[in-house]
C-alpha cells in the first residue's frame, strides 16, 4: 500500500466540508419553484389551470427517475467491469454523484433559474443535475481506477462548476439547442476527462495490466449497467425537450439510433477478431455510442432512418476506436483511458454536435411546417430573423467552445490533482479496491505472483498429470457451503 | 472447438446486411405520428386540446419504458442461470431485440398504421415492437446454448415477421382481445420455439450437463431478471389498453395474479422435493407464470379475486411442469427446453387465452354496464351486433390460431435454421460462452489450503490432503471453459 | 443440518392455506375502484372530468412501479451482502412480500377503502400494500438467516395486521401527516423486527461468525438493492403525497436529504477505520438513512437546506451506529440485528418522526400562504380549529404509538416465533442457503481423471510443486489477493 493514500483525515474533512458549504449556500439561495411551493393552489388559480397535472412534475418526474437511474447504476455498474475495482467504480460514482447533483443545482440555479435572488427547484432542476453530473461520470471512466476518491469530488467541483458556464455559454449566449447534451455533456465530459488523465499519466501501470482485465463475472456486472444505460438512453434524450412532440420524438429518435448501433457493434467486434469471437469491452461500450451521437438532433426531426444511420456509424466508429484508438492514445499520446471513453462519449460527442448542427441547418417549413419550426428552434424574440442555416453555424460553435473548455479546464484541474497530498495510490496499487476499501477477507484465496520459477514442468514427474486435474477447478467468491 | 464455428465473416455480414435493410425500409417508409411530428402544435389546434398532456406520449410512456427493461434486463438476466452462458443469454438477447424491435417497427406498421403510404411511428408503436419482440425472447428460451447468434438473428427475421402476421389475424379479422398478449406473444412464442427446437433436436447434449446446470451466483444473476419481469408486468399488461380504467384494472389483475403465483410455486417447489428444500429454478420461473396468463383477460373485469385464482392454479401447474414434463418432453418427445418456456409461456399462454374467452363469454351489462361493455370489447361499427359469447368464441378462434402458426412457423424455421452454415456449436460445446466470446483469462490466482501444516515447503505431503482441500474450493459459475 | 429444518409439508400448507384464504377473502371483499371499473365512463361523465388523465392511475403509476422495485429488488438484493445467504434474501423477501401486498390490500382496504361493504382497490391501494409489506421487509433485515420461511410467513401475517391497526390509529383517529412513513413503516418495522429477534435470541451465533460476512461480489449484489432504494426513494416519500405540489415537494425534499446523507457516510465510514478505509456496510445502508429520516416531513415546506440538514445528521449517525451501537446491543441486550436495522431505519426513524413534527409546529402561513397551510395539513373540516402547534403534539403521539405498538407487538409476535415446530434451523445452520434451499452442486465441476494411478494417495507429490501448478485454477474477481 502506498504510504500516501490514507484518507483518515483527508476523505472526511472533504466531504464534511463540502456538504457543510452545500448547506449554507442552500439555505441562503435553494427555494421551491412554484410548482413545488405550498402556494401552488393559489397559483393554479392565477394561471387559471383546472387540473393538478399541469404541474410540471408530471411531465418530468417518470424522465427523471429514468435519468437518475442512468446515473447512479447506469455508469456505476458500467464501470465495476474491472476484476477488483467493483467497490470503487459503484461506490465513488455514488460518491461523487450524490456531491455533483448539489453543486449542480446551485450552478446551473444561479445561471438559469434564478428569482429575486433565490434558486427555485422544481423537478427539471434535478433533471439538469442529474445532466451536469453525468458528465462527471464520463469522466471518471477516464481516470478510473487511478485516483483517490478526494481527488475525484475536486475534480466534481470544478467539473460542475465548467459545465455549468460551458452550458450557459451554449444555450443562452450562443442559444444552441442540445436536449440529450451531445455537446454540454458528453464532449465536453468526455475531452475534459482525456485531457485530466493524459495530465495525471502514470508511466508504470503496466504493473498491473492483469487488474485492468475483467473477469468473468465482473463483466456481467458491467452489463446490468449497459443495459439501464441503453434502455433509459430515450428518456435521457427527451427529458428537457418541450412537452408534447418533441419529447416524444426525442424518444423515438433515440430508440431507433440504439438499435442500430447494437447491430453495427456486434458486426465490428466479430469482423475484427481473429477467430471473429466477441469482445464484452464492445458490446458493454460501443452499443451506446448511438445515444450519445443522437443526443443533439434527437428532438429535431431527424426522421426514423436518420436516426438508424447515425447509430450504424457510431457502433462501427465507436468499436474501432476501442481496438485501434485506445491502444495508440495510450502507447503515443500517454493518455491512459480506463473506460474508453473517447470511444463512447468522445468521437460520438463531437459526431452528436456536427449531426446536430447539419440537421438544424437542413430544417424546413416543409417538414416541420411554419409553426413547427419557429416553436422548435425558437425563431422568436431575440431570434426571430436567425435562418436555419444561422442556427446550425452556431451548433457548431457551440461544438467548438464545448471542446476549447473541455481542454483548458482539464489542462487546469489535471494540474491542482497532480498535487501529491491527495492521497493517490502509487502506481503498482491502482486498480485495486483494498487501497480505499475494508475488504472481505476471503482466506481460503491467496494472490501468487507470477513468478516464472514457479513454471510446471519444472517440477518433477508427479506434477504433470495433477496439472489436468486442479486445473481443471473453477473457483470463485460464491463461497459454496461446505456442507458437512 | 467446432470447425465451423467461427463467424468471423457470418455475424458481421448478417448484421451489416440485415442493418443496411432496415435504413432502407425506414428511410422509404417511416414517418413521425403526428403526436411526434412538428406539426402536433396545428394538430393541436385542429382537435382543439389544450394540453400537450394529451399527447399519447404522457399516457403510454412510463408503460413503455417498464416493458422496455423486461426485454432487455428481463429476459437477458433470466436466461444468466447457466454457469458459462451468462455473455451469450444477456449478449444475444440484446442482440436479438435490438434488430427484432427494428423489424418489427416496420411489419406491425405495414399492418396497423399505414397512413397514406406511410408508418408513423409513436409510442405505441415502440410498446408493440417491444411485445413482438418478447415473443422471440421466449423463444429463444427454448433454444438457449444451442444455437449461433447467426441462426438467432435469422430466427427474429422468420419469428416477427410471423407474429405480425398472426397478430393482423387475431386483433383485425377474428377481433379478438389480447392486451397482455398471452396468446399472440406467449403461445405463440413458446410453441413456435419448442418447435424449433424440436426441429434443431442434438441427441448428445448429455455430453454438456454439468455446463446446463447453474452455480451459486449464476442463479443470483438470473433473480435481477426474475424479479424485473414480475415487478413490471402489471405494465406489461397494461401497457396497450385503453386509456382510463381498462390500463388501470389491467394493472391490479396482474399485480394479483403475480402475487398469488408466488405462494403456490413456492408450495409445490417445497413440496416436491423429498427434503422440502426450495428449487431456484421454479422460483426463477414459476413465479411469473401468473402474469403471462393473466394477459388476455387483465383488462377485463375480471375481478381481483378471479386474478388470484388464475395465479394461484399457475403457479402449481408451471412448477408441476419443471418437475415432469420438461424432463419427458426431453427423453419422450426429444423437445429440449433449456429454460423450461413450455411451463412459463406455454401452458400459462393457453390457459390465459382460455381465462380470456372464458371471461369475455361470461361478461354482462350488470358488471361492465351497458356503456363500459360496448366499449371493452368494441362492441360498435362491424361489431356492433356480437354477443359476448360470440367473443369468447372468437377468443378461441384465436387461441387455435396462435397454436398453428408457432407449429407450422416454427417448422419451416426450424429447417431452415438446420442448415449447416450458421456457425452452429458442435454437442460438446453447447451452453458454453468460450464459442462466440473472448472469455477473460482468470488465472492468476490459487488456493492454498488453510491447514497449516500445508504451508508450500513445510512438507512433502502426497496429494491425500490436497484432494478434499480443493474439493472444498469454492467454486462459481466464472467457471472457465476447458479449453482443451 | 437440524433435524427440524425439513419444511416438506409445513411451508407447502401454511403457503397454500393462507393463499385459499385470500381468494376466499378476496372474493367476498374485493372489487375496484371507480376508477379501475368499466363503469368509468359513466363516472367520468357523472364527475364531467373531459380527460382520461384525470383517472388517479396516471397520477400514481410511475409512483407506484418506482415503490414496487425497492419492496423487491431494493430490499431482496440489499440482503444479498452474506456471503451464503442469498438464495434466501432475495427469495424469501420475494415470497413474504407476495404475500403481505395480498393481506394488507385486505387489512387497509377494511381500515381505509371501504364502500357498501366492499373494499375498492386502485392503484393507491398497490401503493399503500407496497409501503405496508416495506415494513416486513425491514423487520426481515433484523431476523434475516434466523428464522424459516414458515416463520417468516407468520411474522407477515401479524405485522401486517398490527401496521394496518398503528396507521389507523396515526393517520385517522391522531390525524398525523407521514407521507413516507417515517413513524408507521420505519420506526414501527423497525423496533419491531428488533423486539422478535430479541426474542428470538441465539447464544451460539459465533459458531457462524464466518458466514455472517460478506464476500466481494455478495458486496456488489448488495449495492444494486443500495442504489435502487437511493434512487427511488423520492418517488417513495412522494408516491401517496397530494397531488400537484405536495408530490413535487416531497421528491425535492427526499432526492435533496439523500444526497447529503451520502456524503457525511463517506466521511464518518473513513474516520472510523484506522487507515480510513471505506467499509461497504456503510455505504450500503448509511447512505439511505436520510431517506428514512426524511420521510415525514418530506411533503411539508422543509426548505431544500431542511432536508439537507437531515440527510448531513442521519449520515453521520446511521454509520456511528454500524461502528458502536450494533455491537454493543447484540453483546449487552442480545440484540442480534443481521443488517442493522437500528440504524437505518430505527434511529432515522424516530428522529423523521421528530422531524416532522417540529416542521409541523413551525408551520406559518408566511411560508405556506393560509390556504396552503389549510390544505396541506386537512385544518378543515373536524381539524378546522387546529394549530400547527396542536398538528406538531399529535404528530409526537404517533410516534410513541408506532413505538409502542411495535414493542408491544413484537414481543407477542416474537414469542409466538419461539414455538419449536416453524423449521427454524440449528445455530451452527444460520445464514446458510443449504438449509432450505437446493444449493447447485459446485464440487461436481471438479474433474478427476479416469486414470486410477492418479487416485490419492497413490502419488506422493510435495506440495511445493503443487503449488504453481494450483495456480492455473480459474478464479473469479471476488477472489480478492491478500495484498502483499
Amino acid at each position: 500500500m502506498a504510504w500516501n493514500s490514507n484518507l483518515r483525515w483527508r476523505l472526511p474533512l472533504t466531504c464534511l466540508l463540502l456538504q457543510v458549504a452545500m448547506v449554507v449556500l442552500f439555505g441562503v439561495f435553494a427555494r421551491y419553484d412554484l410548482d413545488a411551493d405550498a402556494h401552488w393552489r393559489t397559483e393554479k388559480q392565477r394561471r387559471n389551470v383546472s387540473s393538478d397535472l399541469e404541474n410540471e412534475f408530471y411531465y418530468r418526474y417518470p424522465s427523471f427517475q429514468d435519468v437518475h437511474v442512468m446515473v447512479f447504476v447506469g455508469f456505476g455498474f458500467l464501470m465495476t467491469f474491472l476484476q477488483r475495482y467493483g467497490f470503487s467504480a459503484v461506490g465513488f460514482n455514488f460518491l461523487l454523484a450524490a456531491f455533483g447533483i448539489q453543486w449542480a443545482l446551485l450552478m446551473q440555479g444561479w445561471f438559469h433559474h434564478l428569482e429575486d435572488k433565490y434558486i427555485v427547484l422544481g423537478v427539471e432542476n434535478l433533471i439538469n443535475a442529474d445532466f451536469c453530473v453525468a458528465s462527471v461520470c464520463v469522466a471518471f471512466g477516464a481516470v478510473l481506477g487511478k485516483v483517490s476518491p478526494v481527488q475525484l469530488l475536486i475534480m466534481t467541483l470544478f467539473q460542475v462548476t465548467l459545465f455549468s458556464v460551458n452550458e450557459f455559454i451554449l444555450l443562452n449566449l450562443l442559444e444552441v439547442k442540445d436536449a440529450g447534451g451531445s455537446m454540454t455533456i458528453h464532449t465536453f465530459g468526455a475531452y475534459f476527462g482525456l485531457t485530466v488523465t493524459r495530465i495525471l499519466y502514470r508511466p508504470n501501470l503496466e504493473q498491473t495490466k492483469e487488474r485492468q482485465s475483467s473477469v468473468y463475472h465482473s463483466d456481467l456486472f458491467a452489463m446490468i449497467g449497459t443495459l439501464f444505460l441503453w434502455m433509459y438512453w430515450p428518456s435521457f434524450n427527451s427529458a428537457i425537450s418541450y412537452h408534447g412532440d418533441s419529447q416524444h420524438r426525442a424518444a423515438i429518435n433515440t430508440y431507433c439510433s440504439l438499435a442500430a448501433c447494437v447491430l453495427t457493434s456486434v458486426a465490428m467486434s466479430s469482423a475484427l477478431h481473429k477467430k471473429g469471437k466477441l469482445d464484452m469491452v464492445h458490446i458493454q461500450n460501443a452499443t451506446l455510442a448511438g445515444g450519445v451521437a443522437v443526443g443533439t438532433a434527437a428532438e429535431m426531426m431527424l426522421m426514423p432512418y436518420g436516426a438508424l444511420i447515425v447509430g450504424f456509424f457510431c457502433g462501427i466508429i465507436s468499436t474501432l476506436g476501442f481496438v485501434y484508438l485506445t491502444p495508440f492514445l495510450e502507447s503515443r499520446l500517454q493518455i491512459q483511458d480506463t473506460c474508453g471513453i473517447h470511444n463512447l462519449h468522445g468521437i460520438p460527442g463531437i459526431l452528436g454536435g456536427i449531426v446536430g448542427a447539419v440537421t438544424a441547418a437542413c430544417a424546413s417549413p416543409a417538414v416541420y411546417g411554419q409553426e413547427g419550426l419557429a416553436y422548435s428552434f425558437d425563431f422568436q424574440g431575440s431570434k426571430v430573423d436567425w435562418t436555419t442555416r444561422k442556427q446550425g453555424k452556431f451548433q457548431i460553435f457551440g461544438l467548438l467552445v464545448s471542446l476549447a473548455m473541455a481542454l483548458m479546464g482539464g489542462i487546469i484541474v489535471g494540474l491542482i490533482l497532480r498535487l501529491p497530498f491527495w492521497g493517490q495510490a502509487a502506481d503498482e496499487n491502482c486498480f485495486d479496491d483494498a487501497v480505499y476499501w475494508e475488504i472481505p477477507e476471503e482466506n481460503s484465496i491467496v494472490y501468487i505472483p507470477e513468478d516464472p520459477t514457479l513454471k510446471p514442468g519444472v517440477h518433477s514427474a508427479p506434477l504433470v498429470p495433477v496439472v489436468p486435474t486442479i486445473s481443471s477447478i473453477p473457483i470463485a467468491a460464491s463461497a459454496m457451503p461446505l456442507v458437512p
